[in-house]
């Protein structure tokens, strides 16, 4: 059940509210409601209190388009959804100061405005790269800056979410940690936009529920992102859900990304796999990109190189514009 | 191994050739081949009979682009695969000829040229309807001759099989009848273009084996179609494939078709799921379309009306435009 | 709907009345039933030529727990299900006499009483050992009868399955052809045993209502058998459901046989498998034993060999005794 | 590449040794190891260090059974694995102390040593129970020592594992924290025994590999656990994966438990399903348990009760010693 508070209740009276009827007081996107898993209470004695008061089936309430319409969301000055498709490209891992300098420069005159990037790498193996850590996170800062891009970089867990915090513009929340609640508390009181990627053993109904713990902190700057799932085929790495991706931009009222890359897992397919999600009606697109991918020292398979993304970028702005959107 | 004759051996020669090395003589779209699972044979004491011998490391050799380039087929006059991308739509069943002259009135009218509609219903539960059987399949001829248009329609098994043959232009082998290699066995002879969906719980690899099993027969005249897997999401009725398609797309040398109908199961989200398709390249796409899909007596939920498929026309055109495609 | 028809009732008369409300009549284990699809006729007019009337939520009625206990069904002279479990052993392919004669020397000094083998084999891929045909069957019926075994042995398609009808004591249904509803039509008419097996990306469901059209054809000698599905997993070759098993063995009427070799895919898990199987209520265990395995023309790493059956049997008898069943 | 210290090498010795080459120094099961990614290094320069030099294939070397032989860890007095199986009953959640003091109890009257229950509940709703936090911690250690009873509970997340290592005796890393790096990190470096399960969506492969990452950190008192995986069978809750936990058995030197209850979901199967884990060779069982099931908080559907338990206790027995093995 969501409660949403007339305008003239004030927030200590919503708080003291929400204490009454066992729910929580929360602000989302500049409407105050009273959230509580219980009903009885809220729709009989607390009626007189609210505007309106919504019940709906499912434990997705807040990120139902049922409770409200798809909408936009803010990164800095740059929105998020709606007509506006951000193409995030850039390596798996931050390696060196060169290779993000040379990224950037890319990303800057492909007239792009997202960079990403990570520092701390959530790996399948203990004797993998495991990435450069706080140094990596200041070093995608400092060129970021200097070309004026945002950055995404993913935590890998809860040692390291506070760097990511304090350098990334957004927290990329990645398919190992969906489930890490620590994580995703920390995350969500940063009041940072999060980019959540749905575990890849995961169902759309649990992601939308995760999705939920994160909009019941108060933090709605919330980007959901496909990115494949575990099934028998082994041709590509995971396989693309993109069925599954539409659910969510019809019931959902968040913005929806997609990210080729690990999906394919083959640097041949990943621009194909990337348009297709686009032309599918994906709010955004995450895709692995190296300067010289033959050479990186995590994913090397499937990152595309620059030329590849040049011929990504022109491509998606003719399928965006044909549903009025632009690719930022 | 795959030998490819010299130009100058004639029939007579190359069939007596492959009985004595044990292997099969077919003639592969011009190119008359001898495919032999042992390998010393072929590649010892008869190299001098070759124009050239290939040895490839899987089970899937005729299909492979490997082998040969990607191809356009021929149903009719009208060229399948490369730039020309049929959009196939019509009923799930076939119910009365009023539905179906609808349908052939709306596809004429969108400038395409095939309809589809099923006469045989390979369904799950005996005690749903099973389809019109042979009349339905006259019924369908008469109308899409009356229109030009080239009909699509699925084979359930080996009983109703050559009322497939005698009376569509495209043989349909449906997701479950796959396996049935007598059914393959009987359609790959009819030398009639076939399109063959794959298993829901197929891998790609052994989709192509089982299409090599058509190819092996002779018949070259094949379409591939993903449709959607078995996957632990529910959200929609299959899981549709595309990074699979998209390997398909590079390492087959067939054209792939993509149904969104079945994968999606709802018709809010097909078209767009077809539309995916058709950005990632796919080289044909069919569609589930009822002139009142709500009455539709088989697949009600997933079918598209009228005005969803106008607006799929108009996107599918753009889309394909983008790589300098025709969708026919 | 399911009408059980009174004892008085003639044949002839459940003909007719079948006939008037559209529904089928068939015998079913000695009850004589008529079942229709539609609903309002069989409850409405016809309630006094019933004794009972059964409204089931499914599709899959005949085979429901809810229809009628769970019960034996008889090959020949053996019972199979409930307190009598069968261990059916043999090779995955009929490779030549003296191959089956080993077998049934090892199968009968065991004190067991089926043997399993098959002559037409579904192949994956058109360059592997197709079988050894009808040749193959004559030779195990021989064999079989020679020692007084039942045969069990796999149909592929439409074309062998008179073969199989004719040489076979138990027509097994392979995952492959699950859908061949050609063949499943006449399987089922031949009134003999049949051994169905779940298909690798066929859900319960499914199954239980491809079981249905067996029953429905009046043939009740039906054995469903688990084997193993599709998973993400490639450690083994597919991934067995127990859980599923013991959903079935829980709703449904009919028994319910474990495949651990084509599950495992390995020898050296498989007896582990079928272990557990049975100890977790499985009606019967199929397995692939061969002489010398390594050998094996088809399916060479997951055959057990004799010591390994040994061991198999003696443990399975504990297991069974467990639960004071016996193995037959 | 793994190796192995000369019993002289001091410890001071080793962890320099271990710098200079880049790897690591772990004491595992009283060997001395150093592990290194880069191969050349150990092998080449260092060999006269070492008493032997391992290469091993794949990512999970210390957890192989090419590594060394399978072998029993402790949970203070009592050894778990080869002829010692532990059989876990509890309660999904800790409710209250009447609850865990009636399963004490019982588990203590069926001679048994472990009890299970959870205060901290990953749930996939935030709409649901949350645990009874560090109090229910402290009931179940006082009522577990009041009995003489292991205590096996899981932690949710970095923010509750200090009160998990404090009050249990065996810390459970849950199916949905498997992969939070910073999670396992704290618990191996606890020292106490951990029971690991395996990540819903997680190959074999991957589970073991981050096996490797708590025994890399020099803790080898991990139990492994099969629970189930998702699928597209909806029938059970989850897929056991018994081809799998079979995999483990031979290939990993570390225990191998089953939670038959998360997988089946419903109680009606789930002693089945334990049985059949145990005569598969599964070295323990964890069962949920409730006095009264229909009522608990949580996972109420799954728990068994008593009387299912007891037959649960005097079945597991039988199968046990077939094997020669013992319920603890």
């Amino acid at each position: 059940l969501i409660g949403t508070l007339h305008d003239e209740t004030s927030d200590a009276q919503a708080h003291k509210l929400a204490l009454e009827i066992g729910g929580q007081f929360i602000k989302f996107l500049g409407r105050r409601v009273i959230v509580s898993g219980s009903s009885s209470h809220l729709a009989g004695h607390f009626e007189e209190e609210f505007s309106d008061v919504l019940e709906l089936p499912s434990d997705a309430q807040l990120s139902s388009s049922d409770f409200m319409d798809k909408r936009q969301i803010k990164v800095g000055e740059i929105h998020v959804g709606l007509e506006t498709v951000p193409l995030i490209l850039g390596p798996c891992s931050i390696e060196s100061e060169g290779q993000i300098r040379q990224v950037a420069e890319f990303v800057k005159h492909q007239d792009l405005n997202f960079i990403r990037g990570s520092a701390f790498k959530p790996r399948t193996t203990p004797y993998g790269f495991q990435g450069l850590g706080v140094e990596g996170m200041q070093l995608i800062r400092k060129v970021a800056d200097d070309y004026g891009l945002k950055v995404v970089s993913e935590t890998r867990d809860t040692r390291d979410v506070d760097s990511i915090i304090e350098y990334a513009d957004v927290i990329q929340i990645g398919t190992k940690a969906m489930y890490d609640y620590a994580l995703l508390d920390r995350a969500a009181k940063s009041m940072k936009p999060i980019l959540l990627k749905r575990g890849f053993g995961t169902t759309i109904q649990e992601f939308l529920q995760i999705a939920e713990f994160v909009l019941l902190a108060g933090n709605s700057n919330l980007i959901l992102c496909e990115r494949g799932i575990r099934t028998f085929e082994s041709k590509s790495r995971f396989t693309l859900d993109l069925a599954g991706a539409i659910y969510v931009l019809h019931h959902a009222n968040l913005p929806l990304f997609v990210d080729p890359s690990h999906a394919m897992g083959h640097r041949w397919g990943v621009s194909q796999l990337g348009l297709g999600a686009l032309a599918a009606g994906a709010d955004g697109l995450l895709v692995e990109m190296h300067p010289d991918p033959e050479s990186a020292r995590t994913d090397a398979a499937q990152q595309i190189d620059f030329s590849m993304a040049s011929e990504l970028v022109r491509k998606s702005r003719l399928i965006a514009e044909i549903d009025g959107r632009k690719i930022v």
